[in-house]
């Protein structure tokens, strides 16, 4: 049977199809999901996609056309799934790491040596259009071909996925049709999130998170890193491989389906979870210089790590950049394009640790900052997640304040959104001053500033703000900003805006050229833009090109899965990335203590 | 520091080496072993070699040349290691698919994010002269990585191998030097053998062999494949993994080495016994069209298949032609190099079954015949292996019967090289007629004849040919050749004949036109080729072109370990090398029975 190739734009998506199906069914064959309610019978006219020839396009019922030469057609804009990266226009065509089909196998004729498994390799080196040079024996499989092909007609279902060195794997191969579903996995130091995709329309099914259990042994990466250094790697491993099997186990079953029908686990992460997830010694990320022991992308199998999902399932991992600018930030630059932006454009991912890259098409650079702890709530004395009774926004409306907390309920604590909210109202009207000193009654100014004053205390020595005194809290006891809590978000933020500072400075560009910044991050998306650029620490002249991006990182994850050009993309983006190491920079110390201050 | 290339001939091995060594260490580098008793100090004048440079050669001493260019230089035939295939002048340069080296590490510095493992693969890239994206990540060795670099002071003795993709496979990161040793493994039908080789120098330590224990569930692969089809294959898999296995343990134990620094195994069979080793279906290769489930070459983890040697150990198994051309036969040609020969060639291996190749560096054609099993004894009455009793050979002097008894002693049976022989020698003094009757005392003209006439009887209706009557033999049994057993070696030898035939007409060629026949297995080394040729097995114009390659299969297997490129290229020649398949061909029936006779 002759086959021609087609080629579906915009994805670009190639694939070789064979001779006399309609193009309707090409599209269906190519995993595209073209809309077609009369069932192919010419009636209904949804199916209309471009011919493009000579660069002129037709349009063309695709149910009408059939496959007599290579083409190029254009598909519409809703007939291809795709993922929309929030606050970007990205989307992504479908064309999984993970793919299946029906393959029709050679019949073997006496007088022809090929045997079962080459003439397997040459039909699915069609179907996949790649060289059968680049299917990976699997004896396994390879054991019972024989008789699958007999007993099934020389027909059989295959599984299979490109691994990073463009090689392909087969994973199954079967008499009967499965689904093939994948996982996107997001690694944080908090909380680890798993979502299941449908590897065939790419759509969520279910989503399921859990704190990082890791946490009972140190709740950031130099205390977990330190302790796997002093008692060795296994249980911290097992505890994360562990909660991640579980998640997977939950998404499945939420969505109700057979984990045994998950053949991928894209994941992201940063460096120190990537390696303690990989049981690699952290030794490398703390200490000095702060390398990472692997940057590489990976593709193994899931089973040895002792994740079950598919006995041949993938782990999929991305590149790491830097000790501390990991895969989770290779999967913020997946989703947002990066290194496809003509406009400068300025990434940042709060988590744990402050992740920033600046650049564009031409030039990209990364750095990382200890900033997040104060806006995890570590270190602030009435810190807390940004779970219910936290504080989460915070403003004063005329001269009297207003709370937004978590859950509808009195406050319990505060959380990095509300931490920003309070430090930079306070700012504004007057009861912090510009270095930082919580003011007091004589000091005060503002009409704003002297109805609340009283709010400012003396607890003990420690001089506080109260957000809540013991009668207006949960539990009975205060919730307060101390001038403590302020110098941490003095330090955490003029971090921040030194490393934006010199990471300019770095591509000889000015901060005003900054065309676009994405925050990502669950907390990108509760921090107000504005109290984050009055607290100084995003430049106040960017406040109106800031967009949230949301869990930036997890869309890179799932990008990764779904596409697996785009995985590719991750890695050749994560190599050209550049790293500017903050901490030894001769400038650094200097526009670092410039940044302190609240001007 | 600079690196620069050099190349070795003739061996053409091409490698990159630092600056400034001189060319005696750059041999020893490359793993060849120049001769230099002075040890470098330049007054021994053995370390000559010839510098090439366009075309002229000048002969220099390797001590006393500094490398600071690029250099081509013939180094002196004694000065590498090779394997002399008997009967043919093959030699073969060392360049071992595992391969071990001292490699320095770029230390890590400040502000550089390359991780331990990038730094690493590029050290190893340049040492082993590849690109660094084709290094494979190995985790479990990249998670001790920066430990053993920080303890070793940047420096560590890796062990690699280059897969069949042309990728690099990390096997071992030590900081200690250690021994490579390599096995080289022929499984055939009915026995099995196992070199170890010494993987600096190719030197052979220590040989161990084992009846091929399958032989419980039958003597031959289509007794073994029905066994396996009714049973299924893991305990046909386990006994055979199992024996080579312990042949490891017994050539380690001999020559004195760890078999943890076992490092590779290369193997060859034939297709059914690869089939069976690698617990793949032998369905395909006893159910017409009679193809192999599989022929791909393949280096995977020995461990995978319970081979104990090093845990990161690679097993490695030519490629299979078709379902009775198997990796042996493939091992055969790569022995005597046969595609680059420029002579009309005849290989031929028999055991089992007869494979057959002929042809030269321009075409190849391989078949096979079910020809063996009578020469291995099986069908016959009194066969028997070449073991203690047999006849191994046989001749009339003047009218006198003289017999050759393996081990000294008096007969128990016929070996196939015997059975050649006295079928030979009653045709030539006409005891036996053209049609291969045994002749009655009223029907012998030649003295000879007559003098031995009364050793063919009777015995019990069956007219055998008497080699030792009861009082002759050792165990007080007639040993005898039979009437039957003459039509036995009719049909075998007709087979043989017959494939021969046939392949030099698919080829256009004479058979006058064959320079050269190579008799492969141990069975060729045994039998006399005048035998052979007077039984119209192989043509008699012929006879002054045969030699005996000894077991050239197991040659084969060591010259894949040894040099990596003959790997690759016994792949392409198996894939070069054509198949005939005899039993459907249509001349085959006729020219077969035209070969029955003994004219």
């Amino acid at each position: 049977m002759k086959r021609y190739r087609v080629i579906f734009q915009p994805m670009g998506i190639s694939r070789e199809m064979p001779e006399g199906i309609t193009l309707l069914e090409a599209e269906i064959k190519a995993g595209i999901r073209p809309d077609a309610p009369c069932g192919g019978k010419g009636t209904c006219g949804k199916c209309l996609v471009n011919m493009i020839k000579d660069g002129v396009k037709e349009e063309v019922k695709a149910c009408q056309v059939i496959l007599d030469r290579d083409m190029e057609v254009e598909v519409s804009a809703g007939a291809y799934s795709q993922i929309l990266v929030q606050g970007t226009s990205r989307s992504i065509a479908l064309d999984p790491v993970v793919r299946s089909a029906w393959i029709d196998v050679e019949k073997c004729v006496i007088g022809d040596n090929r045997s079962d498994w080459t003439r397997f390799k040459e039909s699915l080196a069609k179907e996949a259009g790649v060289d059968e040079a680049v299917i990976l024996p699997n004896l396994p499989l390879a054991a019972g071909l024989y008789e699958l092909l007999q007993a099934n007609k020389f027909r059989c279902f295959v599984i299979y996925c490109q691994n990073a060195f463009g090689q392909v794997e087969v994973l199954d191969i079967r008499a009967d049709e499965t689904p093939v579903y994948s996982v996107a996995l997001d690694i944080g130091t908090t909380s680890v999130v798993t979502y299941l995709l449908d590897g065939h329309s790419g759509e969520q099914l279910a989503v399921a998170s859990v704190l990082n259990p890791q946490s009972q042994f140190g709740a950031d990466v130099i205390q977990r890193s330190n302790h796997v250094i002093e008692q060795g790697g296994e249980e911290m491993a097992q505890v994360i491989r562990g909660a991640v099997d579980q998640l997977v186990g939950e998404i499945c079953e939420k969505a109700g389906v057979a984990r045994e029908d998950v053949y991928l686990i894209a994941g992201v992460g940063n460096t120190c979870m990537h390696h303690l997830f990989m049981q690699i010694s952290p030794s490398a990320l703390v200490h000095s210089p702060y390398n990472p022991s692997f940057s590489d992308p990976l593709i193994f199998p899931a089973g040895e790590i002792g994740l079950s999902i598919h006995p041949n399932g993938r782990l999929m991992f991305l590149s790491n950049i830097a000790g501390f600018v990991g895969a989770d930030t290779v999967g913020v630059m997946l989703a947002v394009d990066f290194d496809k932006r003509k406009p400068l454009t300025l990434a940042i991912d709060i988590g744990t640790n402050g992740e920033m890259v600046l650049g564009n098409e031409e030039r990209m650079i990364a750095c990382s900052t200890a900033a997040g702890p104060a806006f995890e709530g570590a270190k602030i004395e009435c810190g807390m997640r940004a779970a219910p009774g936290a504080v989460d926004h915070f403003m004063f409306e005329g001269t009297e304040m207003k709370l937004s907390v978590v859950g509808d309920r009195r406050p319990v604590g505060i959380c990095g959104s509300g931490l920003m909210d309070v430090v930079a109202s306070l700012l504004e009207v007057g009861l912090i001053d510009d270095t930082g000193r919580l003011q007091t009654e004589d000091e005060v100014e503002t009409d704003c500033a002297k109805a609340n004053v009283h709010r400012v205390v003396n607890l003990d020595g420690n001089v506080v703000f109260m957000l809540a005194f013991e009668n207006e809290s949960e539990d009975g006891r205060p919730v307060y900003l101390s001038q403590k809590d302020i110098r941490e978000v003095q330090l955490a933020k003029g971090a921040i805006a030194a490393g934006i500072e010199l990471m300019a400075d770095t591509l000889g560009r000015k901060i005003s050229e900054i065309e676009q910044v994405f925050i990502a991050g669950a907390f990108g998306n509760y921090m107000r833009p504005a109290s984050a650029c009055r607290l100084g620490m995003i430049p106040m002249e960017l406040l109106p090109r800031i967009d949230s991006v949301g869990n930036a990182a997890g869309e890179g994850a799932k990008i990764a899965a779904l596409n697996r050009e785009e995985f590719e993309h991750s890695v050749v983006m994560a190599r050209k990335c550049e790293f500017l190491e903050l901490a030894t920079h001769p400038d650094f110390q200097d526009t670092y203590v410039d940044n302190l201050m609240f001007e």
